[in-house]
This record gives structure tokens, sequence and C-alpha cells, in this order.
């Protein structure tokens, strides 16, 4: 956990948001694999971890938003806990290391809803994204699980966004620790990418660096030589020279921050003519749009600017035809990139994306497109300093989706289909680095990832 | 997939069973890390696997108990699934690789239920474990989900536990697959568990090894110097010459299948002169467990025999006092082995333990036990060939558990807590493997994993 008084002055923060009545943060409970007791990984409800620092199950927090008082609500540790589990501290001094000075017996917290609701008390709470939450947010509150989720206070939501997207130095510092093991996951994958070498056993290696840190995925990792695929789980490829790879991984820090980070390289250490060629215009994408983030730049403006990028040089490639302009702004490119430049990124690797993306990422400046493609950006309103973004273009032939608008005739103005089909097999690239935005413009963080192609190629002969 | 006729003979000799009505199995969906599409790994639902076959989210089963009849419930991929996670089989596909004939769109699933209801027809569902899971079945039943868990269908709970709990080879080969992968993962743990070593590190050594086959761990690990923390999820200590570690590890093979193994090693190589002494009262006490697994024994007389061969171990050594059986009988072994002798394995780690312990565990001819230590015993009823079971008797010295019974002066005629006193601070010890019940006997799955003194210290010479 951070020092006590970051959460003391978190919760003073959201205090000072101005709303009336009592904010419930639950904490998540563990989810069950096949039973009840055979648990997943736990990983905490974000909010609640931002706001009461503590990373275990089966806990309440609540604000007084009137008042400023707040309280944790847990279980202490009997004898049967400590014969399972080992010594445990006690609830109060669980509270107390995330500088509450309250704490009350969980069962108590139905009964102190339920009295501030008699007495017409306001309760706000955020969306709730698990069942076991939305069930337990029923109970407290009276509701049925399935209407829950539509009650959720859309003022603290805004709120807890308003505080959250902003990083204090403590958590850049984590996002940091993060991509430095991170770092050494992608660069381990890039040397042994060989072929003939399964890319499940790529994974299995980059997870057993992080796992010796005791960290774990921030995210499914996407590991192909099928890149095209934007989220390909799947591992089960044998790798062969020639082969782009397409890795897109990140993990969490000790304190819970994500990195997310994509590399593609090719298997064998050698880029063709024809990757690097393409590489280097994904390349240009990331650096054209790491170069226009600042406060105020839109993030919708900066995908665009990023698309016209690729659209040019394309072009020139023979792929799109007509003006870059007419072409970004039918949807048109998304052919080739039919996924948004980036997001947040935080304590949830999409930052916040469980408390609704439109009102994490859009505003009253800005709408969601409903374009194919440009409607995957979860990203569109104004930056401000402090926020941390992926920049994450990519170029992919994606067999299905020429098919099927060839097949339409979508878009043949802009589009030249036979080039297209041409690339079919090349597969995707993808590069993807983590981005704060600054006063005057932006720095990417971490150490840098070998990215380049001289790089690429440097690190996969060492 | 195992091959078709294989799901096909499952559903047939559940049908046999003798039920009327539908019978309902429904899939797991994702569970949602921090937000709804970050997802941690999936894990299906075991009865659904078992009569499916089908390891992907969002999928139902119905089997008409009275004519026979199976259909699978699921979704088509349309254009955007393509373009996120590339070409997919049709449901259609999908039904025929469980040799089912009929599959309909998942969204006629209400309407196919609400059918059968108003036409009085039995609906029978297992026991729900997960939240989302008891949400949509109480939207499928018109439930409340608080109370879907309460109607559960005890007969069909009956009739899939027969069927589950023996094995067919099919079943036995993946689960000695898992364990020749779990052997690697315990031998190269042996191997780096040095001084200086932190205990995350050999978790992640052993996790690389696994997920190099894709695979995912059975349960979450204890690697621990802290033994006698009997589910110690920690891994934060740093190991010293002179450690004994307990290392209780497990992975899930390709078809959903778990190993469950422990180990307890010296850190060093050398066990002590008091640390082989009391290992080899454990290794004592699981190979008489194994010699008498026959059809017929009950495991709690098994469990009772165990414990047994400790007292008259530990009484030699000054622990235990008065006779053995009273010891046992009264409970007063627990206080060194606090847990259950084993429980079932196949797709679950505790197999079945998500449609009640009892109704898995217990029977007709023998109830579960109040005492402590005893209550945990998770099998108790007689053996039948082709279960599979843990053997994994332990000896701990429990720091808040010895002093908690000498101050209330707990069983003081059979224990003398002066001699389990100096011993406080010497961890935990356990030993387990994986037995099939045969005709005659029993037989230990997969090939060795060293287990005694001196296989012990060999390779970790090596």
């Amino acid at each position: 956990m951070f020092a006590p008084d970051i959460y003391l002055q978190r919760r003073q923060n959201l205090q000072a948001a101005g709303l009336s009545g009592l904010l419930l943060f639950l904490g998540n409970v563990d989810s069950p694999m096949n039973y009840a007791d055979n648990t997943l990984p736990f990983v905490q409800d974000s909010s609640f971890r931002y706001f009461f620092g503590l990373n275990e199950p089966g806990l309440a927090g609540l604000i007084d938003a009137d008042s400023g008082e707040a309280v944790l609500f847990g279980t202490d540790p009997d004898v049967a806990d400590v014969v399972w589990t080992g010594p445990l501290p006690s609830l109060a001094e669980r509270a107390a290391s995330a500088a509450l000075t309250r704490s009350q017996p969980y069962a108590q917290l139905a009964t102190v809803l339920a009295e501030a609701r008699a007495a017409g008390r306001a309760i706000h709470y955020l969306a709730p994204y698990r069942g076991e939450t939305k069930i337990e947010l029923g109970r407290l509150l009276g509701a049925h699980p399935a209407e829950v989720k539509d009650g959720f206070s859309v003022p603290l939501t805004q709120a807890v966004v308003a505080l959250r997207e902003i990083k204090g130095e403590e958590e850049i510092a984590q996002m940091e620790a993060a991509l430095a093991v991170t770092g050494a996951m992608h660069v381990a994958a890039m040397q042994s990418s060989k072929a003939g070498v399964l890319e499940h056993q790529v994974v299995g290696i980059m997870e057993g660096i992080m796992r010796r840190h005791d960290w774990h995925l921030a995210y499914p990792s996407i590991f192909s030589k099928h890149g095209e695929v934007l989220h390909n789980h799947h591992h089960d490829n044998v790798l062969q020279n020639g082969d782009l790879v397409l890795n897109d991984t990140g993990c969490t820090s000790g304190e819970g921050y994500a990195s997310d980070i994509t590399r593609t390289f090719p298997v064998g250490g050698r880029f063709t003519v024809q990757q690097r060629e393409l590489y280097n215009i994904v390349l240009e994408m990331q650096e054209a749009a790491i170069a226009a983030i600042r406060p105020g730049a839109r993030y919708l403006d900066i995908h665009k600017l990023s698309a016209s990028v690729m659209v040019e040089r394309m072009a020139e490639l023979g792929f799109f035809k007509g003006k870059t302009e007419d072409v970004v702004e039918s949807g048109a490119y998304a052919i080739a990139f039919p996924h948004g430049l980036g997001h947040q990124i935080g304590m949830d690797v999409h930052d916040m994306e469980g408390l609704g993306e439109d009102l994490v990422g859009y505003g009253d400046d800005v709408a969601r497109s409903p374009l194919f493609g440009l409607g995957y950006l979860r990203l569109g309103k104004a930056l401000k300093a402090g926020m941390v973004l992926t920049v994450e273009p990519g170029v992919y032939f994606i067999p299905a989706l020429v098919a099927a608008w060839e097949a339409e005739g979508r878009h043949r103005d802009y589009i030249n289909y036979e080039r297209f089909r041409e690339y079919l097999g090349m597969g995707g690239i993808r590069i993807e680095d983590n981005v704060l935005v600054t006063e005057t413009g932006s720095r990417v963080l971490g150490e840098p990832i070998p990215k380049t192609v001289d790089e690429i190629e440097a690190i996969m002969r060492m």
C-alpha cells in the first residue's frame, strides 16, 4: 500500500466534489473457478482500492459525503482463519493502514444502509460489473440484482473519474515499475521466438518472468503470428521464419497499476522489405500521435491524425486512393486500422472502463462516432496533464473484413481492394506505448523497449 | 475435446438415471477482473464440459430426460467477432464436435424453458456457484438470484456425481498428462529453492513451465516455508538454509483435468535429523493410507488409520500420550493434523465440490463429523473402483492453534503441549499423491515424483 495519507487525501478530494449522502464502495470478493472455494487470482475493485487501499476480498468502504467520515466494513480473523491463512491483522489495523479511524463488522453494513435510506439519504454507488457484486448490492439496497446496475450514480462516477484520471507521482512510479518488468518480458519474447517454437512456449517464458515478482497479467496476453485477429488469446501456432509476431502483453504492479505494451517483430530476427515498409508506417503513425499529445488536444483528433499518416503512406503503396481527408472521414481507412488509437490506463488497463466507457472517454465536447473502427475508440475527449494514455496504432490485413467490404463494394472510391488482397496473410502490426500527458506535451513512460526496426533486429541478434 | 461419442455416451448414461423433465446445464461465462471486457482466464463449468465438451463461454446444454434429445444453445459468430477473435466454427459445427445434432440460438433458451414450465415439466439444474450463473438462472427460471441456489435438483446432482466420480480411461490419461507436467514443476521447484531466493521466484519458475503448455493452475499454489499455514497463498518470504518448504501445486490438462501434488523439502537439500524424523512419519501415514485403499473401504476409516499412524509415531517422540484410539477418536490428534486426508479429484481439484460437498463425499453410510479437523474431511464414504483420490496427510506446528488449545486445556490428557511448544517454528509437512481406486486396491497415478528423503536429497544435489 501507499502511505496512509494518500488514501486520506483521495477521500478528502472526493468529498470536495460536493456530493451529498453516502458514497458506497464495495470491494471485490473472490471469483470462483469451478466451485466457490477454488478461486481465480484475486483482483480488487480499482475504485475501492484507490480510496481504501486494501487488496483483499470481502471489504466495503463507506464515505459520508456530508460529514466526511469514512468507515471500513470487514471481518476480524478468527482461529480457523489463522489455521488456514496465517496470522492476519485486525480489521482496525487494516483500516489504519488506509488512515481510517473507524471500522465495523461487515454484517452491520446492511443495517447502516437501511437506516440511511429510511432517513431519506442518497446512497451513491458505482456501476457493478461482477455478478457477485450485483447480487450483494441488490441485497444491501433492497433491489433486484438485474436492476441494480441502472441505479449507479452518475455524479459519483464523474467525481471518481475526475480524480482517478489525473495520476499522482506515486501512481506514475508504479506504472513505470510495471513497465520495467514488461520490457524484460517483451525482450525475452523477441529473443525466444525462433522457428519451430510454439507461441505458448514464448508466452510461458514471459509469464514466468512476471510471476517471479508475484505479479499478474493486466489483461489476457495477445501473442500471435495472426496479429490481424485483434484479440487473439490463442497461442497454439508454431512460429516459422518470416512470420510477423504481434505481442500485446502487460502486467500489474504490486500496487495494482497496469502496463500495456505491444511490439511486433519477425521470427528469425530480420524484417522483409515489405514488412519493414509497413512497420515503419505504423511507427510513423505512433510518433505523429505522441508528438500531438498535449493538454487540450482531443484524442479523437489525434486518432484521425494518426489515421491520416497511415492513409498517406499506404496510398503511396497503392492501398488507398482519393483525398486523405475523405478516406479518413468516410471511415474507409478502418479496413486497415479498425480499432481505436488508445485509451486511458491506470489501475485498469482500460482505465475506469467499468464505470462506463462514454462517461470516462467522452464528454460534452465530443461524442462517440458511430463509424466502424472509430466507434471502438475508447477515448475521444480533450486531454489533461496527468492523464496516462496508450498510443497504439496498427495496420492489419484481415481476410474476412476485406472480403466482406469488397463484396458489398464499400468505400470502393477510396480502397484499392486488389492491393489489399495481395497482402492477405501478412498478419498485423501494432506498436503501443504508455504516455503521460505533461503540462507542455507528453512523456513516454518507462525505459525504452526496442521499437525501431534496427533496435528490434539488434536485440534479436543477441 | 475427446471423441464426440464420449459425450454422447455420457449423456446417454445420464438419461439412463431415470429422471423426468429437462436437464439444464449452463456453461460458464467469462469472469471480469476489474471491468466486464477484461477477463480472468476462462474456466468452463465442469459438468457442462463433462456432458457437452465445449470449452468456451456463453453456451448452455439442455437434455430432455424423457426423449433423450439434447440441444446446444449458443451464438453464431458475426463479422465483428471475426475481426476481434478470428474465424470461429459455427454453432452447429461446435455442436457436432460433441455429437449433438441440434443447436439453437442462445436467445431462444428462455422461451424453451418457459414453455416447458408452462407445460408443467420439471427443470433440473445443478447448484450454481458463480454470481453470473445465479443471475442468469434467475432470469431463465423467473426466480430471484438469491433463491435460485436452493432450487437445485438433488436427483440430478446424485446422477451426475454417480457418473463423474467413476473415471474413464480417457480421463485417467488426462490426469496423468497433468501429472507429468506437475512432476517437472515440483522437481524444478526443489532444484531452484536455494538460500536467498524469494518464494515467488520459485513459483514463477513453476508457472513458466506450465504456461509453456498453455495450461493453468488447477488451484492457487501453496508454496511456503510456513507450511503450517494450510492455505498460504502468499509467497513473499526469502528462503534460508534449513527451512522446510511445503509446495502444493497442480495444473489443469488440455481437456481440463486437475493434478494436486504436495511435496515438502529442505532448502539447501539436506533434511535435519528432526525434519527427517517427522517427514518419515508423514510418509508412513501416506503409505498406510494408500495401502488401505480398495473398493468398499470408507475414506473416513482410512483417514483415521492415517491419523493413528501419526499418533503412534509422535507418541514415541513425546507429543501424545494415552491410548492411540482415544487420541484419534477424541479429535486430539488434529492439533498436528487439522485437515482431511483427501478428496476426490477429476475436472475439479476438489472434484464436484460445487455440487455440494456432502452430496459428493458422504452418503447414507457415513455422515460428516462435527469434530475440529475431521470436519474438514471432504470424502468420508465408501470407495468405488474408478474413483481418483488425493492422499495427503500432514503434520503441522501451528502456533495459534497450540496456544489456543493449551490455554483452554483442551485434550490435555492426550497432548503434551510442552513438546509441541518446542517444535513451533518447524512449519508443516505434507505429502500428497493422486491415487486411482482399482478393482483390487489402488494405483498411484503418474510417474513417480521424488518423495522419500533419499530421493529428494538426490534430486536436490543435481
